[in-house]
This record gives C-alpha cells, sequence and structure tokens, in this order.
C-alpha cells in the first residue's frame, strides 16, 4: 500500500512492544524498568526539535517512561500513564494541539491499541505485533518492537516532508 | 495433535525460562531479577479477569517474581516460591479451587516440571525447553521462553471457549 | 572427534561469554551486572548436588558472580575472582582436589582462556567464542554463550557417568 | 575495499548502537544504564596496553560509560561525554596525541557520526547502523553494534600491525 506519508502532522505511540521489546524488568519491589532503543530516541529528538505534538499513550505507570521520553524532548503532558482506554487519550492529545486523528500516526502491537490503530490516520505495528493488531494495521514494519520500527517510520515520514535535517549547528544549539 | 483445549479451567506455570528467557539478572547480594514479557502479562490480566485460577510455581523465592504477578491479577497465595515438590504444589493448587489436574494447563521447560507436565490435562513446553521435556510435553510452543510462549496458549484457549473478549469498558472498570 | 566424557571428574569455566552472552551491565560507579541462565545454573546444582568439584575463574571482580555461584551450591573458594592467571589458578584448583588436569572440562571463550583449554582433559568453547579460541577447543558447542553450553556439557557428561538422575525426594532434600 | 591498517596510531567510537546494541535501560530517574560487551572491553584494555590513544565519543552524559571505560585503561579525559559536535571533540583528540584524523579508526552507527567517519582515515559502522552511515563507512563490519564490532576491528588491526599479542606475564604486570 501507498502510505500518505505527507499528511501526518503529530506522532503518538504504544510503549511495550512498540518502544521496547516487550521485556520488563522488575525489581523487588514489582516496579517495571525497560530498554529503549537509541536510534528510536534519536527520532524522537529529531520530530520534537522539529516541532511536531509526540504523545506516548501506555497502560503501565513507571515514571522511568515518563523521565525517558521527556529526555527526548517530549513534553510532560504529552506522557499518558495508566491509560485505560486509549482512544479518550488520543482524542484529548488530538484536541489539544488542534489536529485531527487523521493527520496523526499511531503505533501500537497488542490489543488495547486496536481502537486507536483504525481511528488514527496511519497506523503502524511492529512485526511482533499480536495477529489482530497486524490485521487493522495500515503498515507492519518489517522491524520488531523497540528495534527501530519508531526510528523507521518517524525518518520516513520527515524525509518525505522534507523535515528530516540533521544540521550540526541546529542540533547544537536546540539539544 | 488436536488439543482439549474447552477442557480447561485454569493455568500453571513455571517461571524462568518459561515467563523468561531464562536470563537472571544478579545484584551483588546474589538477588535475582527477571525480564518478562508484556504481552504474557496482558494474557495474565485477561485471565483473572475472566475469573480464570493462574498459578506460579517456580523454585526460586525472589520476592519481584510474586509482585510482578500480583500485578497481572494473581492471588498471593497461588504464587508458589521456593517450591522443591512441583507435582504436590500443583495438586494443593487444584484442590483449593476444587479442580482436577486433568483441567488444568501447565507450561515448564525443565527437568524438575516433567512430574507435572505429564499429570496435567495440557502440558505446554517453550521452543526452547530441554529435550526431556519435549518429549513429555503435549504441546512444543514454536515460540521460545519469555517471547509470548504463555500468551499464545491463554489466547487460543480462551478463544476456544468464547472468553477472549476486550471490552474496552469492561477493562477500564476492572483493571 | 569422540570426546572420553568418562574420564572428567571437575568442571570449571570462565564467566564472561561463557556463562553470559558477553554482555556486561554498567551501573554509575562502573560496577558490573551479568545475566546467568537458569539452565546453566539448573545444571552446576546437579553438578554440585552430585559431588563434582565446580569451579569459576574469571578476569572480573564482582562479589554479584560470587554471589550467583555459591547459591548454585559451589563453594567460595572455588570461584576464583580477579584471576591474572588462569592456569595457575587452574593448577590450584585441581591440586585443592586431588585429580589432574586431564580430568578437568573446562569452558572459555576468549584469549585469557586459551592456556587453560591446552592445559586440560577436554576443552569446550561456545560457538560465538573468538577464533584462536576455536581452534584450541576439543569441543565447539552449538550453542553461544549464556544460552545452555555448560547445561549441555554437564549433562551429556553426567548422563555418560550415570549420574545425571534428577530425583525429586533427593532434591528435596539437599538443595 | 582494502583498508590501510597500518596507518592508524588510535581508536574512537560512538557508544549507543557501537559498544552496546542500541539498548538503553532507563531507571525512575531517566538516567541510563547499558550492556557492554565484554570482547569488546577485552580489546580496547589490549589497546590501552599496546599504547593506542582510545577515545569515546557520545552525546549521553551517564557517568557510568566514563567509569566503564576507565576500567578498560581508557583515561577520563578521552571519554566525551554530552559531545554536540563530535567532529569538534574528535580534532581535540587528535591534537592532544598529536596524530591526523587520517591516522584515526573511527565507529559510529548513526546520523551524529557521519562527519567524523567522513573525516577520519578508516570509517567503520556495525551491520545495524542506518542506511545514510552504511552508505558513508569505509567499513560495514559484519557483526551489530553490542556484538563485537569493535573487538573484530581493534584486533584486526593490532594484529596487521603485529601488536596483538596476549603475554599471560605482560597482562598480570599490567592490568
Amino acid at each position: 500500500m501507498q502510505l500518505d506519508l505527507k499528511k501526518i502532522k503529530a506522532f503518538a505511540f504504544d510503549v511495550d512492544g512498540v518502544m521496547t521489546d516487550g521485556g520488563v524488568l522488575s525489581d523487588l519491589s514489582g516496579e517495571l524498568y525497560r530498554v529503549f532503543d537509541s536510534k528510536d530516541g534519536f527520532a524522537i529528538r529529531m520530530a520534537t526539535m522539529a516541532g511536531y505534538p509526540v504523545a506516548a499513550i501506555t497502560g503501565g505507570r513507571s515514571m522511568s517512561v515518563r523521565n525517558r521520553f521527556i529526555s527526548c524532548g517530549m513534553k510532560a503532558e504529552d506522557v499518558y500513564l495508566g491509560s485505560r482506554n486509549k482512544e479518550l487519550d488520543m482524542h484529548d492529545f488530538c484536541a489539544r494541539y488542534g489536529i485531527t486523528p487523521d493527520e496523526l500516526m499511531y503505533f501500537g502491537d497488542d490489543v488495547p491499541d486496536i481502537g486507536v490503530l483504525k481511528a488514527c490516520g496511519i497506523g503502524v505495528c511492529p512485526s511482533d505485533a499480536v495477529e489482530d493488531v497486524k490485521s487493522v494495521a495500515d503498515y507492519v514494519s518489517p522491524l520488531p518492537g523497540g528495534r527501530g520500527c519508531i526510528r523507521d517510520m518517524f525518518e520516513k515520514t520527515m524525509k518525505a516532508q522534507g523535515r528530516w535535517v540533521f544540521d550540526v549547528q541546529l542540533y547544537t544549539k536546540k539539544f
């Protein structure tokens, strides 16, 4: 399928299985830690520096998740922790930035993501998403969760819009 | 082989090599930490929300294991830590819920699991179980430990029974 | 090649790249943490319960390594940390247990292991050992470090000697 | 292509995706932890013992990174943390050791590394570098980041110069 990457004005994603390989490290108290991908993190930084709104919408509640994304340039209010109804949170995010769901690219890998994947402009899932998600996604990435599926589509979208420009001077100034 | 998924009324599993890839991270004191799979965790949550008894039976003694499973909706008394004789613990679990071993699906990957795998209704092992376990399992998953073998069979079983229903309203209310 | 597994009376191994995939997690102070394999750990426990001397000989100095192996039934004095000359430590281990190097199976993956691999009875390396090590090993395991190469050869050796017997009563008593 | 390994007098590398597989473990505060490869660490130790200047140039700021490299024999001033312009830092490193960029082998995997990869004598990237980096590298390693691409080229370079000599006496004395 040909995706209309030029219509995208914002990005949002689930966390576990999308930004990670799905693994969660549990400490003694049950607090969970995750391994993120540095190339995904670089893509988020490039997107936020270029002015795109970027949101995370996750059922998890770890402050480590919020802090990770803030360090990639995202705003605290755009990290939806403890989400029980991802469609509601997606609409809140769109409303706050004045965009329509059709202008949003969303990444999800499991059943709670299906509603948003259907409602958004371009729904993307990693190669190791569950079957019920693959069947509704607009694009199944060749990359599994946590290994660059975010980077790949952020970069492709921004290149299609002429906004993927790594300029060391700009990078030095803004970062 | 055709598995009779409809007879299953409860689930139980070993932890290392089943819920994980077998890796244990050791801290300075020798305390062990594990990486769990979020899709497996989601399946346990769906099963406990639907009312299935779910047990973990492990030789390990980490509180992080107990806390992880409680956060997925399991009851503290259904997490058997420090198990030295898994068959005894399996029978205790069945007795407490008034089910027979034949109504139990059990997941194991190594020699201490063989007794329970033989005694239960459907014995499942991950693709990377040891050979002695593969030869007694009723079903060898195509997935390795820690990468969704739990999710796959929980979902297949609940779908066969018409009980794998993701309803965002129900999810919001119960979770 | 046909290996004479029956002559083996003791086991020893390097740690990084053998008991692990070579990965070391560094904390803020530079202290290193490792991920061990639970199936390898089970094999060590089976060997120590059956009375085999088992040693670790590593250049690393982490107490987490010593504590991990003690929890698998090894003796503190058999964990050689900070080893600078592995042959010396191997001879010390053999002398303390009254065995000859020819009765020892040793596992190593990198250049500092070459001397011991040559001197011992059966030198084993994981599939991802460096080339200089593969060329001197008596047996190159089909398994990479940290994914069961220890378990595989401990089990094969003990089975060849009729000493790989999982008995839940014995296990309950000794463990 | 035939690489002129004999001209190399120093090594430098990016960290995430080169010394690691790109994964970063985030704790509650957002501090990041990385998994390094012990065979890469051994190569750095061999290089620093042989007298080669070795630098790390990374956008990250974790003290764990600095401490890891110091424990491999690198000097604190050769670990450039928080680098915003890698070419500037590369020139500083070369100037301090009186070498030219053409005498430097540099390893990088992502867009901020492109300038240095072009400017140095031999630019190397791991097999899983981004496409824009692969197209400018002098050598694309068959190994991915964090799985020995550093070790492989350090060893090849030092062997080409007759300086990869593991001598247990020397090792014992210097390490």
